[in-house]
Formats: C-alpha cells, sequence, structure tokens
C-alpha cells in the first residue's frame, strides 16, 4: 500500500466469502466508484467457481480494482490491508431448521438469524469457522483491519476477538441507516426538510446489534423526538410505506408498526428493522403466529424464499459472467469503501459499528460486542462514549446480551449445560416446557450437525 | 437506652403492624428469651384492637419487655431506637386480585407478593404506605435502626431509601435459611455430620430477594458443592422431604425439585423457597398450570386458604387474650433479636439482608435493593464483597433486576408506561398479548385502587 | 435563530467578559469570516467602557454580525444561543500574589492560573462568579450552549455543572493544538509530509486540561509514535524551536524540552504547553527556581509582564476605536466558531474540550472536568470513549485530579480543613512543612480576600 | 489433616524463613496455646542453622505441634496445608543501604520497608524470591492456604498473585491493631470503658498496607469519631504515651503525634504506626530531617540499631536452644493462629487482612493489593465491602497506589522506565531534581545488586 497525497494505491483487500452473490458485487460496485483508492482485491470462497465468476464480473466493473479468485485462504490474507468477511454459514438447508424446526412448538422468527432458537444454533455452526479465520489472519495479516457482515454479528465478531484478542475488526450492519431514513421520512412528510439524507441527522445508537436504539436524534440542530412522538401517534394504526433505497434488501419490508409500538412503550426510537426487532421481544407480542405478524405488517421470510432467490442470483450472475447480461451500477448505500477510506486518513467519519465494549454503553458488561457510533480515522476505530441502555428497555434487552456471553463461554468452554441454557431463556424459547425445550434443542442441533463441532454432535447423537 | 457491661436497658422498639397474628408473637417470644436486652415496645397497627390485644398477649410473656398499643404512629417512632415493619398492605381481598385474576390469562402464581403480576400490583398498594412511613421515621426517629419484613421486600426498602436516603433500613428475609438447612439434611443423610446447624455453614448469598443464590458453601473447610450435585442428581427426579422446623411457615413447604433443577441447570445453589423461586423463572417452566406445579411438587397457595387461617389466628389470638389458652414458647429461628443485640454492639453477627447495591454485587446496578450476607456490628451493618451474580443466572434475573427500578422510577415519577412496561415483561406475564396484557393491567388495578395514589386510579376509571 | 438550508440567521450570542482584549478581539475575527451564520452578539463586561470599545472594534469588522454592550448580564443572556465566557477573575494585582507570593517560600510557577497554589486560590475567587453566571444562565438562556474560555478551566466547568447540572457547557483550550502543530512539525521536518496542518492528525487526547496526553496519534494511517521516539531522542538536548502560528499566544513559547523529557519517562505524549506541564509535576524536576526552569528553555511569566501587556493592550484597542489604526484580519487557530456552527447541525467536527466524565476516562472519577475529545453535531456534544490515563502517568496526575474534587467540595461544603488539604497535598506545594504552608495559604487568601466570599474571609481576618 | 469435631489434627504447616528469631517465635508460642489444632510445622530457610535452631526451640514448646527443619523448599511445602511466609529480603547491608543512602540526598525514612526509596528497592529484591515461592507453591501445595508476614506487604501479595493466580493468599499486618489500642487507650482515659479490648471495637479499615485508615469506628454502638476528635484535640500538642503491650516491637514506638495530625487534616482515623505513616506523606511533612522527626515524637529507626538488635536475638537463641534460659510464653496478640483456625472451620472472625481488590474499595483500580476487613471461614476469606478511600486522602495516597503497580508492572515486564518513574514519583523522592533521582536510583540498585534479576543489574553495571 502506498499513499500519494490524498490518493492510496496498491492496497490489498482479502474478501472471505468472496463468492458472495449479494454483498460481494455490492462492495465491487461500490470500489469501482472510488477515486481515492485502487488495488487488488482477492477473493477466496469454499465455492471456488462462485469465486471464480465474481472475478469475472469485478474485472468488469473497472480499472482501479483486480480481482482474483483464489484457492487458499492463505493467498488471499497474506499481506492483506483489509479483510471484508461475508460468508453463508453451512447451507439454506440448515437455516431452513433453524428457522422452521422451532414452528412445530408454535415458535415462529422472522428472520433467524441473530437471536432465538435459529440465531443460537447458527452461532454455534459458524463459530468453528470463525475460530478458522481469526487463526489465519493472526498468522498471515495481523496489522489488517477486518470488517465482518456475517450474522450472526454480535457472535461472529466476539469470536474473532476470543481467539486474536489484537485483532483490529469490526462488525457492520444497515439496519440504523434504515431507520434514519425512515426519520428522513418523515421529516419530508411533516415539511421540516426536503427530502434530507440521512447523512445530515446525528444519532446516538446504543445497543446489540439488531436491537439497537436511537436515544437522541438531532437533524440540523433540530431534536427529532417531539417529531418522532407526533408522527407515531399518526400512523401507529397503519404504519407507513416508504420506498426502500438500498436494492440489497427491497424484499424485506415492514410498515414499522413494530418500530412505532416500541416506541410508545420505551420512549426511544428502535433502530432496526421491524424483522430483527420483533425476535428480541416476548415472542407473544409479534410473534405469537404467522397472522399475529402480519397483524403488525411484517412477514416471517420463509427460506424457501431464500432458496429460490439464490437461484435466480446464481442465473444472474451466469448472464453477467457471460456477458449476456451488464450488471447495473447503483450506490449501495453501505458504507464500506468510506470506512476503508478513513482508516487509510484521507477522510475522518461517525457511524455506527459493532466493537467489544471497553465503556462505550456503561451498562453493559465489558467485553460484551455493542453497537454504538465510532470515530474512524487514520488507522484507528474509537467508540463513541454513548451512555446507557434506557433501564427500561434493558429488561427485555438484558437475556439477549447476557446470553451473547453465554453463548461464547459454553462453546470454547465446551458447556452443553450453558448452551442450553441460553437457549431456554431466550425470549422466544421461553415459553416451551423445558422438556420440549430439550426435545427441540436436540433436533436442530442434530440437524445442522454437519457443522458442529465433534464435542457437541456427540451429544446429540 | 443504656449500656450496662453486656446488658442494654430501656430500649424503644416501635412495632408498625404490631396487630400482626404471626411475626410479631414470634418477635415477642424470641424477646421474652433474650436476657441481654430490655425494654419498651410501642405497637402500632391501622387495626387499633389487634395491637391492644398484642399488648395484652406481649406482656403474658415475661418482665423484660413492656408492650403498649398506641393509637399514633408518632407515639409509636418517637425516640425509637428500633422499627419493625412488618404489616399486611391492604386485605386479602386485593391479594386475591393479585393471585387469581391473571389465572383467567392462564398466569399462576404460587405466592404472589414479590414479583410477576401480583408482586408489580402489591408494590404499586404498599409503597404509598411505605412513603408515609419513611417520611414519619425521618421526622421522629431518623437515627432508629430500621428492620423491614414486608413483601415486597425490595421495594419496600427501595421505597426508604428512596424517601429517606440516610435512613439506616435493612430487609429480613428467612427464605435463605431454608436452603442452609436443606444443605444441613444433605450433610446429615450423607453421614458427614450428625444433625448439623445452619449456623455452622459458611455460605456466600447473591441475589435479590427470593431470588437468591449462593455461589459457595461450605461446612468446616468441607466445600458443599461437589456433595450437593451427588445430592440434587440421588433426589431430582422425587425431591426430598425434610421437617421444616420454623412454626411460622410450615404450610409451605416444597420437595425442592424446583432448587434441584437449577441447580443442575446453573450450577449455582438456589435459596429460596422453590414457590418463590418458581414465579421468577419463565412461567412455562414451572407454572404453566397447577398441575405442572405440582409434577414439581409444590403448590400454589390460595388465597383463600389465607382467610381461613387469619380466622383460625384470630380466634387463638383471643383464647390467648382470654386466658383460655396458653401462647407456647418455641424460638422462631429468626434473627431479629440477634440483629437487634449485634446493632446495640453486644456481640457481631454475619447474615444475609436486603441493602441497596453499593457495589458488594458487582454486576447489578448500584443503589438496586439486593440481598448478600452483611456483618452486624455495634450500630453497623456492612455488606460483604460477594461478586458477580453468575452470567447465565443473569439471563433470567436480569428482567426483575431492571423491573425493581423500572417499578421504583414508574411510581415516583408517576410514569404509568413505564410501570405497564415492567408488568408485560415480566417473565411470568410476557406471555400475554400487548393487548390482553393491557386489560390485565387495569382489571388488576381496579381491584386494589382503594390503596393507589389518585394519579394512577385516574388510569384506571 | 433561523435556519436557512446551509445558513443560520439571527443567532444570538451572548459574550460575558466581553471587554477582554484578546479572546474577544479573535472570536470577532472569526466570527466576520463565517460566510454561514449572522446575527447579535452582546458583549457585557463589568467594565462597560471597555465592552463598548469592543462594540465599537466588533461593528468594524464586517455585517454578518452586530455587536452590542449591554449594562446587565439578563440583557446579555436573555434568549441568548450561545454563551461564551471569558473573564478575568480579579486584577493582575490578585494574579500577581497567585503568582509570587510563593516565591518567597521557594515555590516558583509559569503560569499560575491552573494548579498550584497560584490555580487554587485563583478559583477560589472565580468560583463565586462562575456561581452567579450559572444561575444567570439557569434563568435566562437554560438551552443556550455555554463555552468557557476562563482558567482554571477544570473549576469554572465544574461549577457551571454543580449549580446548573443541566447546562450544556463545555470548555475549550488551544494548548492541545500546540502539541499537534509539534508533531506537524516533526513530520515536516522528518520529510514524511510537507508542511501538513494539525488538522490531518487524528490523535486521541486523555487528562485533565493543562495536563493531557495523547495515548495515539496518526497521520493518514501512520502512527506517529516510533516516529516521535526518534524525534525526541534527536531533540531532547537542545529543544527545538518552531515558529507559532497563534497570534494570541506568541510569547509564550518554549523548546518543548519538558515535553520530551515527559515523553522518555512515560511513554505517552504530554499534550501542552511546557510551562503547564511543569506545573503538574512534581516541583523539583522543573521548577525549583527560574534557573531550572531556563535550563529546560522555558520562562516564568512575571505578572509585571502581563499589566505592561496590558497597557499595550488598551492603548490599541484606544487606536481602532479612535480609526488611528486598523484591526488585522488574521485566522486565530481556535476553533469556537466552528464549534457553533456544528451545534447548529451544520456540518459535524472532532475536538478536544473539558466535560464531566461520563465514563470517558475510564480511571477517572466520574464527574470530574477531563478533557477528551468529542463529537460536535446538531444540538450535541458527545465525547469520545478515550480509554484509560495510563497508569504511570497516573502517578503524579492523580493528586491533581482529586484536588479537583476536594476544592469543589471544599468551597461548596464550606469546609476550610479541605481547601487546605488540596493546597499542601498539591505536588508543587508539598515541599513546604505544615506550619508554613498555614501560613502561605493565609497570606495568599488575603491577597485576593476582595473576591473571597464572606466565611472564607472570616478565616483570614 | 482430619476433623474431630471441634478438633482438627495431623496439620501441615509450611514455615518459609522458619530460621526468623521474631514472627517464628511468636507463632511457635501462639501454636502451643492452641488447644483445636495439632500437627507438624516444617521449617525451611536458607541458613538452615537458624531453622534448626527454631525446631530445637518449637519442640521444647509443647505437644501439640512438631517441628523439623529442612533442607528444601519441597520438603516444606509438598501436602502442606497451611504456608507462613515470613523472610528478610537479603541482609540487614542491603537493608543499611535501602534506608541511609536517600539520606545523602536529604531524604529521610523512619523505616524503609513498604514505600519510598527504600520500599521500592527492596521490593526489587524481594520479588524474585517471591517469584520463586509461589512457582513451588503452585506445584507443591496449590490447595493451601498462604499467609504473607514479608514487607513490603502489598507487592509480596501482588507477587504471589501475579505468578499463580489461583492461590489462596492473604496478607497479614498488626499496625491496625496498635491503632484500635490506641482507641481502647481514649475510651480508658476518657472514662467510658475500663481498659476496653480491641477485640470489643467496631471498625472499617481501607487502604493500602501501613497507609490504612478507618472510616467508622464503633464501641459497642457508640460512634468514636466525635470522642476521637475531642481526644485529638486534647493530646495533639503533646501526643500520648501509651503502654504497649505486643512484645514484638516495642522498640518502635511513638506519641501518635503524625496520626494526630492526620486525623485533623483528614477526618479520618490513620490506622498505622506513625514511623510508617509519614513515609507516606509529602516528605517535608514529617521526614524533612530527624529534627522534624523527633518534633513530632517518632525516631527514624537506624539500621545499625536492627544489626545490634538481631546479635541480642541470636544470643537469645543460642541460649533457648542450650537451655541456659527458658522462652517466656506471652501471647502475642498476633491472629494467624485464630485465622488458621477459622479457615478450618472451626470458628468465624473478621479481621483486616491484605488482598487483590476486587471491588472491595470502590476508587483503587481492580487487582491491586489492598487491606481492609475480611472475613474468614471455613475455607473462605470473604472481603468486607468497604466503600471509598476518601478523595481528600487520596489526594496523597494516590501516588502510592498507582506506584504499586507500576512496581509490579515494571518488574514483570522488565521496564526500568517505569521503575524508575515509581521511583522518581514517589512523594519522598519527588524532592530530587531527576539528575540527583537517576544518580541515587542507580547507587541504591548497585547497593542491592546480589540479589537483583540479571536484567536490571545490567542497568547498574
Amino acid at each position: 500500500m502506498k499513499h500519494f497525497g490524498n490518493r492510496v494505491e496498491d492496497l490489498k483487500i482479502a474478501y472471505i466469502g468472496g463468492g458472495s452473490r449479494g454483498w460481494a458485487w455490492g462492495l465491487m460496485s461500490d470500489l469501482s466508484q472510488s477515486k481515492e483508492i485502487s488495488g487488488d482485491v482477492y477473493l477466496y470462497d469454499i465455492d471456488f467457481q462462485a469465486a471464480k465468476d465474481n472475478e469475472t464480473i469485478g474485472n468488469k466493473f473497472g480499472d482501479n480494482f483486480k480481482y482474483k479468485a483464489v484457492l487458499t485462504i492463505k493467498e488471499a490474507l497474506l499481506g492483506a490491508d483489509f479483510v471484508i468477511i461475508s460468508i453463508l454459514p453451512g447451507t439454506f438447508d440448515e437455516m431452513e431448521s433453524d428457522v422452521h424446526a422451532p414452528e412445530k412448538y408454535g415458535i415462529y422468527q422472522s428472520v433467524g438469524d441473530s437471536t432465538g432458537p435459529g440465531g443460537l444454533i447458527r452461532a454455534l455452526r459458524t463459530m468453528p469457522m470463525y475460530v478458522e479465520i481469526a487463526e489465519r489472519i493472526k498468522e498471515y495479516s495481523p496489522e489488517a483491519w477486518v470488517i465482518n457482515y456475517t450474522n450472526p454479528m454480535a457472535l461472529c465478531v466476539a469470536t474473532l476477538y476470543k481467539v486474536f484478542p489484537r485483532i483490529k475488526a469490526f462488525g457492520c450492519c444497515h439496519e440504523v441507516f434504515g431507520t434514519q431514513k425512515v426519520l428522513c421520512h418523515m421529516l419530508d412528510e411533516m415539511g421540516v426538510a426536503k427530502k434530507p439524507d440521512r447523512h445530515e441527522l446525528a444519532t446516538t445508537p446504543v445497543g446489540i446489534n439488531h436491537f439497537t436504539w436511537l436515544t437522541s436524534a438531532y437533524y440540523k440542530n433540530t431534536d427529532l423526538f417531539p417529531l418522532y412522538k407526533e408522527f407515531v401517534k399518526a400512523h401507529k394504526q397503519e404504519g407507513i410505506f416508504k420506498a426502500d433505497q438500498n436494492w440489497m434488501n427491497n424484499f424485506f419490508s415492514s410498515a414499522e408498526m413494530v418500530k412505532f409500538e416500541l416506541f410508545e412503550k420505551f420512549g426511544v426510537i428502535a433502530a432496526a428493522g421491524d424483522r430483527h426487532l420483533a425476535e428480541f421481544c416476548p415472542g407473544s407480542w409479534f410473534l405469537e403466529s404467522p397472522d399475529v405478524a402480519n397483524s403488525w405488517k411484517f412477514n416471517l421470510t420463509p427460506v424457501s424464499w431464500r432458496k429460490e432467490d439464490l437461484l435466480t442470483r446464481k442465473e444472474t450472475s451466469r448472464k453477467i459472467v457471460s456477458g449476456e447480461i451488464n450488471f447495473e451500477y447503483k450506490p449501495t448505500g453501505e458504507e464500506g469503501v468510506n470506512q476503508i477510506c478513513a482508516l487509510l486518513g484521507l477522510s475522518d467519519m461517525v457511524t455506527n459499528v459493532n466493537l467489544p465494549n471497553q465503556g462505550q454503553i456503561e451498562n453493559i458488561p465489558l467485553g460484551t460486542i455493542v453497537e454504538t457510533n465510532a470515530i474512524f480515522s487514520g488507522n484507528s476505530v474509537v467508540p463513541v462514549h454513548s451512555g446507557k441502555i434506557p433501564e427500561n428497555v434493558y429488561s427485555i434487552m438484558a437475556t439477549a446480551v447476557y446470553n451473547q456471553n453465554n453463548i461464547l463461554n459454553g462453546f470454547f468452554n465446551k458447556d452443553m449445560d450453558l448452551l442450553f441454557n441460553a437457549f431456554v431463556t431466550d425470549r422466544l424459547t421461553d415459553k416451551l416446557s423445558l422438556a420440549d425445550a430439550r426435545e427441540l434443542f436436540h433436533t436442530m442441533l442434530k440437524n445442522t450437525s454437519k457443522y458442529l463441532p465433534d464435542w457437541i454432535v456427540r451429544t446429540v447423537v
């Protein structure tokens, strides 16, 4: 890597999960538009052909970055300045179990990748992969900045730090952006500002990934809380419809009614999509049944849809590779490229990221992976001191906070009791009797056993 | 009060709720046996006749203490050295609503006075009384030591400190003793010690009242955890039966199966009666239905039983007053009198009490009323530094911890949203849809409205 | 105040100490260059004529801001959006005692306005003024942002928060900028970058005002610590000479040898002028005598110089008012105007400020006024989570940290013992015997008694 | 070890430094009086003959304990239930340098074994020995309880925990007892109680060893602070003379004038001997010169006296061994034997000990070795939650607190800069210029170099 004034050349970026047909395309698209940086992107994926296809696609995007699919993670990481991790842990078959196996027991999940029974089981098959990745980063590129996009976000980042405590890693998620867009929509509707951009807002997010809250929000120096109160009052019955700008997730919309309900209940602005928020609340509130979810105007995303969507994306990939169609450039609205530029010292930025708690949230245990704003500047990411989780919110959030640590410790200490304890105290599963919970836990582990460490597998045979 | 070597004379004790036909008789009995202290006990009760009857009964007990029923709280408190508070907030009619109204919604409670919907509503009618009591103590006996026995323990003590931060108050509960007796039973059964006394154990309790845990336990220098593990394994299917020594609560026994289950799950010793422990866990575990409770070998205590029992005790009172029968002396096993002696500097003692958290439990917010050991000595109660709530336990306990503060703040800030939030995030009520929860909350408030402050009553009309 | 897109008009700024012939001229100069904001500046000063002269001078600067001297603080504050405080507490006669009275006891001070005997006594006459100012802000402009420039910085800001806890106040100081300029000088000298601007650096300041440290420093993504180590090694014997750009403090230069010595000792970059740094260290190190100070290539600033300089500035003022000479525009390099713009939501910025510690420095007691970076954006100043004071530095810093609180508590609790304790444990005065210390304390109080509250005066008669 | 009801037999105690002619005789004397415990004491000393002599002496004491001098530390430790460490690190020649070398620079020390230049240098030669001891305990008796009596107490205990974090070690010191005796003397003099025993007091000590403070003190339920205030007022000019009961340290008396001065200054009761207290204060206060010390009515203990005293004790030893004289039994007033009994579960006790801070003192960094009360019971020592170091005291104490950690880290990280930093920021040495401080540091290291690790020695050649 070389600096030339305000340009940096010869960057090396390693992309783990580089065969991705979602995040990877977005990143390549954003990178191609950067005038400040150039270099090489090494694509590593357990599906080498997928990485190879992305190499072809990436190299169509322009000249500043060259793409190269590699066969080993070592080739990707060696000497990398940045590492991007965005993988699918297992296949959608395992995810099908994560999401749908609990339905037989009356437990419904709208996403199933962060919390709840699905999030826990997904974590257990993802963590061995992250142990491996962290060890390789420690070996081949210990000074690289590592950006994680994979879910369950908190446990992925936690695993990286557990294995390699000096890693320079953080996790990025766009869910807060979505809520900032709701606020922009509000400002426009109320005539305060004409189609403002979310970057014009100053917000204070606190929480854990996908259960994050804004404890303050300003547009210029206007406090948005009184406006939001009025806005929620006006729309809580029917919800709102807003055009979502991000082509990457336009299938997953909601009418924001969960968000509005939570504001009325807690007085702070829930800052994630409704589908995620619902999964952290008591199951009876928004996920008692598919009908209840629909009454709050959001859908449970069936894994069958994900499978079909994957086929479509594979077909799209084939067509782009073959030249039948062209990739359509659109800015993704993601911030990865800007973060890279900031870390290179080209310009500062403040945005929300997932990092170990050093005290940036006062009332969450130190070390827990939390989401707050941080300042990105030359080779440094410094979290903003963001105060406390409001105590009323904590009465439901605490379970997920402590279970993050329980799952982490259960996994690393090989303690099945602790893992089951996390499973059964979760706000979605706690409706089960202990006997039913044991049965479901066992079934779900069995369904993902191909990806589990031996010591867990032995307990489910 | 005067010290004569190892004796103290002319003590003045104020008993608020002095017409009690349970705790009061116990205390009078214990006081009569003390050779170290003597003086006067002023009995104040809103039922003056009950206090008057206890005056008669007390004065039959012996010479060292004189009993006097008084018409005003001022007479009781003025110049008191000690204040004992043990009241029934409202009547059993209100308690009937607390315990049984939720049953129509499928929510079952075994006690209903500490947590859950019953505990919350009981708190709301108790706190105005405690505001009044705290203000009078501040006015008439600010230097007195105040011992609380009323439930909900944590919120009673919290209210005293909120109104009069310099109060010298603590709350006492015998539930930990019961678990210590289980350990003694175990030592005897296993042949380690012949009928040991619970005072021979050294235990470290941490938690909140009625959801307290022993994180260490020794008999002489023998670690009891390995023994308990074996003991639980042997008895978890059928539970145990042990003779309960305390005449004051011998109707409320269990086979300790909840306790054993929680040990297997969390690895620490739950230290309260099963009926209390069950109420802090997810409702599906032990309280899904009366049958489920019975399968864990404990009963839901119906308020109708309490009503009948009260009639019996009234009749007993009448007979003792009239001289038809004599009060039968038995040591209660309670520690109130010993604590008084210790605070007078006559002898030190270590026991568990409820106090504001100054850091004695590291991971519970400061100011929360917590239960740990404390050293009692001349005019001082100093909590023992007791470490952390185990993180796995915290995944269920946290809701109750934060809701203690939410109820306190909701009450003092007149914030109905916060109170409802506490109601609906509780581990027993969270099975309700938000709509059902609102309906039940409203009904329960209505049923106790005679004792609520105006600002709450206005919301339920 | 009205927003028009990226402009704000009709701002009202109150300037307390508006007769200042230093800071006020700088601010007026900077304000005149702003294209984003306009409005009125109300100048209040106990020397009304000085304010009146500044009104004349200010109105020569341009059109965007109108200046108006007012006779009462109420007129200045009522409805103000921003309040700037920059006063001289007492006169240079009192400061003469602060700085020079201790010299008879062998205690030398290079500045005498922040710490040491001079800083303490200055605090005692400043705090009553700040009590008054805080009360008026609470009354007339409770929503205004308040920027303090007066020393002793920490105790001025602490007093504002003590009197009016909800105040939106912070303290600004340019000493960190000076150290950033040293780093820029280094980058230029070492050929890493050609005359870089300090805004291109990313640094992490931690500490208390005038005893602040950089625990990290980057230029682009280059770590400056290894470079600084080399630089210090090369220059520690002779120091460096660098052209100081800021016309406001060009009399106070040093060769940075104290800074270099402290780096060698502690391994972190001391970030204030040498004259300030020296006063927080044991007196024997750099301030044993004027000669010792000179051997470290800095001067003790005599108050006689300040008196002469004031005469010169008064004469300059007269000439500008009369039109004999024109004020020469130069950007001051101060950040007040940028901060105002950021708080109006016009653009974000990160800079170092003095704020109550909410945890942004982990190992300084909560509530202490500390200096760290903060993010300024629409109506919000949020401190950056800045980690710990290095433990080795803390072995000298702690005395000043705790004495900040001791002076604050001594003043507000009217506790002369506590004030004397702070005096006598200070790192400069602790060389005195207790008897000598008492005598000096008494003398210094007497010399400033005109400005002290009665309860202190009574102790010195 | 075997329990028989309230007796324990077959204890194995290892005594490291078992040739001691002070502490060892005291312990043997106390052990001989115990009716509850019996067993074997293994005496290990680098001076084997001294241990052998103590074997002879010990076996004269009675039957319950057998004494045996051993040639290797392994023999002493293997299977030990308790380990007692009381060694002289180096010889009095090194101590002569510790205490007297600084005098040439005008730095006077009354003891020179805990803090100040002497304490630091003594720590550096003691820590390698404690590294070795800790490793052997880890190897041979990891479950033993370890009692340390050697100074510098804090760094000895800190080293044990650093090397073997799971060690069950604590440090004991009788200095607090001495202050409790002053309070008893006061009670007697004031006619409150006739010759009360210090065990009748309830006190709350907080601090670091030899700079400990009582923040509360009661006799029965009488608050001793108002009495002490009166007492100090009456005696501050002349001090007091009280008969010291402890034969082990009757040469080291004072008139308590330092203690009284510190009470007047800080409002809390300093709880160590004046000679120790003085060394933690700024040198100008009590140790400016021998005359100043004498004016406060205490002496600097010359090491020549210690050398002579050692000869006397050697001669005494010879005579006892040969049977010329008999050892005279006196209870030492030390608590070692009682602590052993408590840890065996025979009876509880509360006393002050030195332990790593887990939060028992709220405002001292976690992990620092602090002195507070703790409850001793079966196989457990649990510190009492003791609140905060008063902030006014902290303004001088903090330097010693942070330097404890700086010395520990400097030693284990082999960081001479950090060690010198601790040396030069100390409250006694900070009067030196940096150049003089370097010279003295170098000289003192040289004088003790025989006992220093190589990496330090290399810096002083």
